[in-house]
């Protein structure tokens, strides 16, 4: 499409901004040298013909698909070996390509090799021996080989305990022989897994001497180098379509008798020796370390979710002019009815809140790899039980976030030109893979009754969870006076008193004679509600001390607007609680209208700068894909464009009327 | 895929139940005859050959897709001219296929022939004079025009007064000129408009002798009867892949200096004489009518939504084992955990609640119509602000309870073959269509602060906002005892507070100076959750009184059932509005945690009947066409299944190794 000018409405929305969206978009990308890096990268990427798609996605068949991003996927790969060449570092450039917005442009249902990247040489790095990684990494880093990770099955998620592929040692052939006993001990949802990856690293029950060792790692060919035929004893395949990440090559593997050698155990950790004989790890909690990781970058993976969907829904709601406010002027842009920036703007306030949470926790989890690195184990749990919920509340909170902005733009959100479909089933993925949302809570919530019971015999507890001692102390909340601090405070104390809820239902059952595990089950509701509480708990006083920093920091135009994003953020958080405020603080009535009305102000407030805070996010029209959202506003110009990629248009007539239609029409005559 | 036997956990479930799922199931069907008409229909279509899909849709490109769903519309069509052949009635017939289960069955993303039966003729038949009627009806009842209806456009959906599209009237030709001012004037959204219709009734601006007289619908050939070329000066074809409804064909439209027949205008309402004259209608008010008939029908199909996914999802929980609540034990039903069974029980009392509502409702309608045909407008009003928040809260009920549902499977519910995500797709867009929720919300708040400001004035209010009469004279809520007679007396409760305040916010903006629609933006979030409460108060009203009546008449054992699905709903309703509950009655937090124990017994209490009441439902496997919730519970054998008719799975190696990866891995060698 020739490049049109920008919708005067959208213009004018920039023109009256108080801040320069330049200044936002620098501290986004995590400074100027980060800014200028992603620069140069979407001009490598996104200015290279062969990897934009003349036809959309979503006209592309499941085989279709697939085959154009393997194509992708290679292109990509190749340019990433010629940086490297060039000496930039690869994995770097493929980590931005990502985790950042780039990946999304290339490959908007996601990237069949990603697991290769993100997952097989990892795993090899980290549960490999010296020797092993010397052996495999290098062919692994340059693509002689593809691999995936095998762990999931198809009747066995959370529970790794539950997995049943068994790996038994045959000390006779120093082999390892590996078979799925059942259907639904099938390996399940590995990304490239279906036709892309010859290699896994396949988890199963390790036999040894005939006794049960516990889970263990395993390289396993699959494919033939040349030929790509399944090895002998491999059942695999693709898992079918899905509601998003239809790219993924999704795979399932069934393995019969399928022999590896003894070197083909990861090792590091724990070791099989040639007879057989077994030498079980030194700290099982090592592996905590990559899944909080995971996590914690999910984390910011939400804020980037938000961050699209409300920029195409602000910049749509600017363009959109419907239904008057007042009957005797013209329909108003619909960012104007209240309602309207109640969906749009909160939206805004997670992207910038889940980021900046998202990068502080990402920096704690770096104080703390230091720290085991150091034998330091102590603030493990602490960590794990924050990592835990937040990525549940953020998942949770982002997938609900896309859904809202999609259908504040009307049918035109339904269209999968506008990109809403895509964005959503990328986003709630997040709700269910790396760990399930309700497992999550019910692990942070368990810490959390554990520290409970610390704090009633007095123990000081560690930092995130320090507020439960103050909260003890206290008969009553009395010091809610509306203001910022207060309602983070208020938060806390709010967040304490659900655990303490929980804490005493788990007592009641007990009482009851339950164990304690059933008795976690029947209170499973109240544990995953205070999880949820104190995961709003940290992020109330993350965004607060994050966006308090920040606006230290910046021009006064820029902080005085962060400042409205805050109050907004954190208004709309606690009348979204607002049962749990009422049940544990004595509030009126008229606060809560005070609360509304001032929720009310933030929206006015922010109303003038929503258009310009959207574009701060800086994401290229590439990365947004959307006729809804792009930067210069041409919606309805860009929505006939999409139906002319549209093949059932090609042709005036279809085939089918003459097939089907005109001897039905025709049947009576 | 041959007869299996039943998975032994799911066997289980049904040999304890406590009653029998036929007796609801007769009851859910609308009594024996219905019941019995229901099963020859799934009869007659289901077990038609050539109405079952090898492929999936999913693998289907769009453009296969939509040949696919006409080659079956016409087969549909031809068995409805036969069964009217034979004496049945066509209409009720079709009615029973697009609004039942079978349409899902049988088209599950959407019929291009829909709006043709369901919107064409009815407004012919609405709008049409006798004369009009009799030219048009004949030929469109035998199909041998198809046509579908033509009202929203690219820039313009809720507010029709906003509508860009013109006719002309030219006296001298008598014929009207019809033509698209602009882009964002395109007709956009009608079903079967893109390749599938001929005509169309197109509603546009009317101007007669050079003055403007207001919407007035015409009919509009669009393509030729023969070659299906569309006809001079029409600009038609397919807006693209949506979301959900992938087979509608919905189109988009645009029109050249179009010229009609004076009497292609549909005349019944207002008319045009042949000089030019306009006939202005009589009353306005009776195409409310037809939008309050298609709201009731749409709470009914929220209530199917439901029904759909609550079976899928309580089924698979039966069959899939998961993380032992004890670790001593084998891993659980995953139903057995309180978390799971809260996601899923909430939904099956939902999908009860929202159909007997919605047959209420129905019954309401029908009698308001006979009022409104007597001339009686006085109901009118209400209905409307009811039928408008109704529709509102269902379909958002429905929408977040398809997700939950989908959630609950885990990764599963994500792969197409589990179907939730046509469910969703289908589900979330009865958000939108028949009037956007946030529109219907304030449509019903306008018409609440209106009531609210007679009741002050001691007005004796209609029977369905009656309660806030009640509410005016109490100053505060103390009957409280957590019956199930004062959950829905504190709802209405609760609902009038919250009108009150929409009132009183209103009131504030106004002698702030704003003028009344200003103060209505202003104070929109206040206006619509008000709405929101008024719908709810009613839901639990209807529960009450209708679960109440329907345990009369049926056997105790089921009876008994009933009363917790009702307690269930209740209860849950209520703590999902705790926060409006506390600040408008003074509850204490003990009464709060009694709530949620009392949520967890009603839990614990409809677990063993779970699985009964959603075989209850009564849906055929084709109907939910979902590995994970097919009648026998083998979900693995069918996840399986569906891998074999995936077209990737048909080679074991794609062509795209040899052509883009072998060459990208050995680029290095």
């Amino acid at each position: 499409m020739p490049a049109l000018e920008v919708n005067p409405d959208l213009q004018k929305e920039r023109n009256t901004a108080t801040f320069d969206p330049h200044e936002f978009s620098v501290y986004w990308a995590g400074g100027e040298d980060r800014y200028k890096e992603k620069k140069a990268l979407e001009k490598l990427f996104l200015e290279d013909p062969a990897l934009k798609d003349d036809l959309p996605t979503s006209y592309m068949s499941h085989k279709e698909l697939y085959e154009n991003s393997l194509r992708k996927a290679c292109l990509i790969g190749e340019k990433i070996r010629k940086l490297r060449a060039d000496g930039e570092d690869g994995v770097d450039t493929y980590n931005a390509l990502l985790g950042g917005s780039l990946g999304a442009a290339l490959l908007k249902e996601g990237n069949p090799l990603s697991l290769h990247y993100v997952m097989f040489v990892p795993t090899i790095m980290g549960q490999g021996t010296m020797d092993q990684q010397v052996e495999w990494l290098p062919k692994a880093w340059d693509c002689e080989i593809i691999g995936t990770y095998a762990q999931t099955e198809l009747g066995h998620g959370t529970f790794l305990r539950g997995l049943e592929t068994r790996a038994d040692y045959d000390a006779s052939t120093q082999e390892f022989v590996i078979n799925t006993p059942s259907r639904s001990a099938y390996k399940w949802w590995p990304g490239g897994l279906g036709h892309t990856a010859n290699h896994a690293v396949v988890v199963a029950q390790l036999y040894t001497k005939g006794e049960f060792r516990g889970l263990a790692p395993f390289i396993v060919q699959l494919r033939d180098l040349e030929t790509h035929q399944p090895m002998k004893g491999i059942d695999i395949g693709d898992i079918g379509t899905k509601l998003g990440m239809k790219g993924v090559n999704n795979g399932y593997l069934g393995l019969k008798n399928v022999r590896v050698p003894l070197n083909n155990m990861l090792m590091k950790n724990q070791q099989v020796l040639p007879d057989g004989t077994y030498v079980a790890p030194k700290n099982s909690v090592l592996t905590y370390g990559t899944m909080m990781f995971v996590r914690c970058a999910l984390i910011r993976d939400t804020a980037y979710s938000l961050s699209k969907a409300s920029t195409i829904a602000t910049r749509y709601s600017a363009v959109r002019r419907q239904s008057p406010i007042d009957p005797n002027q013209p329909e108003p842009q619909i960012m104007d009815h209240t309602t309207q920036q109640l969906k749009l703007f909160p939206q805004i306030a997670k992207a910038i809140v889940f980021k900046t949470t998202g990068d502080s926790i990402w920096s704690m989890y770096n104080v703390l790899s230091g720290e085991i690195e150091l034998g330091n184990l102590n603030r493990l749990p602490e960590m794990h039980a924050l990592s835990c919920c937040l990525k549940a509340i953020c998942s949770a909170d982002a997938t609900a976030g896309v859904e809202t902005c999609r259908l504040s733009c009307g049918g035109h959100g339904y269209m999968d030109c506008s990109n809403f479909p895509t964005i959503y089933g990328m986003t709630t993925a997040v709700c269910t893979y790396e760990g399930e949302n309700t497992v999550m809570l019910l692990q942070t919530a368990r810490y959390l009754v554990k520290v409970y019971g610390q704090a009633l015999n007095g123990e000081q507890l560690v930092p995130t969870v320090a507020y439960i001692n103050e909260a003890i102390k206290l008969q009553e909340f009395v010091n809610f006076d509306g203001s910022l601090e207060s309602i983070v405070k208020a938060f806390q104390f709010v967040a304490a008193n659900k655990v303490r809820v929980a804490y005493e239902q788990l007592e009641v059952r007990r009482k009851q004679g339950h164990g304690v595990e059933v008795s976690a089950n029947l209170s499973g509701p109240f544990l995953t509600s205070a999880a949820d509480l104190h995961g709003r708990a940290f992020l109330a006083q993350s965004a607060y001390t994050e966006l308090t920093q920040v606006a230290k920091h910046v021009s006064p135009a820029l902080a005085d607007v962060l400042k409205v994003v805050l109050e907004l953020y954190l208004v709309d958080a606690c009348l979204n609680r607002i049962g749990d405020f009422l049940r544990f603080i004595n509030l009126t009535d008229k606060d809560v209208t005070n609360l509304e009305t001032r929720l009310e102000s933030c929206l006015n407030r922010l109303r003038p700068n929503a258009v310009a805070l959207v574009d701060s996010f800086d994401l290229h029209d590439r990365v947004l894909d959307s006729a809804l959202g792009a930067y210069d506003g041409n919606v309805y110009e860009r929505i006939f464009e999409s139906t002319k990629k549209n093949p059932l248009n090609k042709e005036p007539v279809n085939a089918a009327f003459h097939k089907y239609l005109k001897p039905f029409m025709k049947a009576n005559l």
